[in-house]
């Protein structure tokens, strides 16, 4: 969609609600003729027609003399309106032969199917939100933690739009400074002399601080991987089991989740987590277990982290330790069964002293062959030491989710009182205009003051793109075709 | 749920719409004190509190200082409500954090959550509906195709209770002549001539046809069972695509689908159909391949139509004959591919002169094991007679989806003009009262006028039962308990 595609004559009509059954659904209608239409397919139109903004109308939506449902009708009347158009939502039954029947008897009166995102669309263009709340406004629909959640209201109540706005004062104000300097030039002093430095460095820190928060941000938004890798009966299903009882995420179904393994959104300590074990293989067929292997090996590769059980009443063999050994992405070793192994771990106990002692507790396996499992990164083994869990009683899971999140969110920025950036397009953006303010400064030593000038036209011009001021009709294109149907 | 457990005093909270990403989403509160409840976790407490009913308030969901999510608030207050109590229901953001986010809020400030048809429970106790408007409010959340939808949308009208009503009456003025006739009786005749039957006879007809109609009905409500069948490469995948391609049911998602066989939701001419297609084993593997016959087979015994399919230019073999031989449901030969056999359906044209000829089409097989498969019910065979389609391009499938219909209406009560029961237990009251009718018929012929008295209360009582003015505590709970929350 681009700004010449807006079209309020047009009406537009869509299903707001998932097609699931459920106690109510809405159909979302906007544009300039949108009661007028409706009350042509509604049981009391002259109650409608005569309808004062934010108010409900009680009634039957009808297509001749058939009823299609008993509705309440919720009207808004522009510029008061999500769109700033002439709005009417109708509030129906929730079940999806209710609301498929109500959208297609407004596609037979006269209202188009709206566009993906449309109504946020044509929010944008009458003015009554900019581009961070508009896309703040898809993240909270995806969200699938209440921190994700949270992160995304906080750029929809304008906390990202103001920060914006603040540093954009900052660099037109050193602006408005230069040019003054340049109409009136006092003397011939150097352009660093003059150049006040200040209002720019606290822009350039500004502008750094939202580009490094989308790193974490972006883990609220996309969440990460971690895989449950380890021996037939670990307790690789337990655990799977017992986190999701834990902490369940919001949103549980994945979509093409097949047979071949399991997975669900789960919330460690807030963070969206997908969560893979591949319990459904655990067989004795051994033709079927070495599949569940080879797919635990594949999930491995792209996780974000591993988590491998070990049953600590058993302690590891050969095949734990190769598979640690070879696994290059970040691993927990994980001991399962604390609760049974009332001997303190002493199977543990051994591995771990095996550890420390470098001495190979398998007998069968030579030390040359177990020795990398344990002493390749030392660095890394002791961020990640082994974590004793049961996965009956869930003692231990609080420490096993403390040392998830802190692989997590390694390196990342932890203020969250912030704001952060909320998609790749800001990120992008902001980070040009980072680049441009940081060349100014290096322009303020080297140059003349008006390449200064350029550099921070173009900083505001790529600042601009973020909220919407200034945004090629692609960008918009692209951002509004991302939203779902009915926002 | 009864009626001692209406508790208006308690202010009652509920998700509204279904948990899953989309535009909107609906909280719904209910009771005495929601309002202002809700003013302490609003924005704009004073707009909300003073805002009168049936008009939208805007403002933010807080918990404190923390902002849960932007919403416009549904303001009703009481008796004009759908509960007949205050309500107010928030319209937020569609993602599943979001509405859980504010449910949970509700929860910590004083709501309790609502149990199943609570909303709907509440709505009855205040006499804003009967129970056949509430039952077909469910009915209307769960129904699978239009025609469903709109057979309930009737009974929410209330086509079902004025019949109801309608019957009530005639039974009433009889049993006011009966009175009168026991209070100042005129001579010595018999029970029988002073009997006005004219009435009575009307009720027991307009019962009886009630009681017929929920055979029809609850084919619209609960669908029906269509099992596809056939060797590989008959086309059966091409069939099922080809049928959810033509007529695809509102809800198409069916739980606990597993790889084993797919089904999905049809609309045949506006029944619901649950198809069932073993696709998914149709593999060369030979054990795989037999397990796929075991399961169709399975499928197929609790079917209501079987679709048997033959490859048209192949034509039927040995296993096909002992198939259609064996099944002991309803089922439609169907000869597919019909777009390919250029030469006039030769290979089926054989098969069906076999048929008439009583001669076996394939050599290797014995007449007498043949001919039970074509002989067996030729009653039967005459109403399900070879379908020749083309799952390519769609030919021929009007045809079969006639057959299917044809086989899946036998026998019920065609008439959609008049009201039809929405529920099994709408339909024992009403037979209760139909056999109480009768018997009073009976009575007036054969006993004296008191028993006859006796009889017609006993149908009023069951009558009474249907619409909720007599109904045991034990009824309204099962009732209210098959509801989703929110409604």
């Amino acid at each position: 969609m681009n700004a010449s595609q807006y079209t309020p004559e047009e009406s537009i009509s869509s299903i707001a609600t998932a097609l699931a059954p459920a106690a109510l659904g809405i159909v979302r209608t906007s544009g300039k003729d949108c009661i007028q239409l409706l009350s042509k397919v509604f049981s009391r139109p002259k109650a409608l027609l005569q309808a004062q903004g934010n108010t409900l109308v009680y009634g039957w939506i009808k297509d001749g003399d058939s009823r299609i449902d008993e509705v309440m009708l919720a009207v808004y009347k522009a510029p008061k309106s999500f769109t700033g158009e002439d709005m009417v939502e109708i509030f129906c039954h929730g079940g999806p032969a209710v609301v498929t029947a109500i959208q297609n008897l407004m596609l037979k009166s006269g209202f188009r199917a709206a566009n993906r995102g449309e109504y946020t669309f044509r929010a944008f263009i009458n003015g009554k939100t900019d581009l961070t709340k508009a896309e703040a406004v898809k993240e909270i629909i995806d969200s699938h933690t209440d921190a994700s959640r949270s992160h995304a209201v906080g750029r929809l109540a304008g906390s990202l739009f103001e920060e914006i706005d603040s540093i954009k004062k900052l660099i037109i104000d050193t602006l408005a400074a230069i040019e003054v300097e340049i109409e009136y030039p006092e003397d011939e002093e150097t352009i660093a002399d003059s150049f006040d430095r200040s209002d720019l460095e606290l822009a350039q820190k500004r502008l750094k601080s939202l580009v490094d928060s989308w790193k974490s941000e972006k883990l609220y938004q996309d969440g990460a991987r971690v895989v449950l890798a380890g021996r037939t009966n670990a307790g690789k299903s337990s655990l799977f089991n017992a986190i999701l009882k834990e902490e369940r995420a919001i949103v549980s179904d994945i979509e093409g989740t097949t047979r071949d393994w399991l997975e669900s959104w789960a919330s460690i300590n807030g963070i969206p987590v997908r969560l893979f074990d591949t319990a459904g293989l655990r067989q004795t067929d051994d033709v079927i277990e070495a599949r569940g292997v080879e797919l635990t090996k594949n999930l491995a590769t792209d996780a974000d982290v591993v988590l491998y059980l070990i049953d600590s009443t058993v302690g590891p063999n050969d095949d734990d330790k190769k598979f640690i050994q070879n696994c290059t992405e970040p691993l927990i070793v994980v001991y399962n069964k604390a609760d049974k192994n009332q001997g303190g771990g002493s199977l543990a106990g051994n591995f771990e002293q095996t550890l420390s002692l470098r001495v190979p507790l398998a007998p069968k396996s030579s030390p040359e062959n177990l020795a990398p499992v344990f002493f390749a990164t030392p660095s890394e083994s002791s961020s990640q030491s082994p974590i004793y869990i049961s996965a009956k009683t869930g003692s231990g899971l609080k420490d096993l989710f403390a040392q998830i999140t802190k692989i997590l969110t390694e390196g990342l920025s932890a203020e969250r009182e912030q704001a952060g950036l909320g998609s790749a397009r800001q990120k992008a953006a902001v980070q040009e205009a980072l680049e441009c303010v940081e060349h100014a400064l290096q322009n303020a030593d080297d140059y003349t003051l008006d390449a200064v000038v350029q550099d921070l036209e173009d900083s505001l011009d790529f600042l601009g793109e973020v909220t919407g001021d200034v945004t090629p009709d692609d960008v918009l294109g692209s951002i509004f075709a991302n939203f779902c149907v009915g926002k």
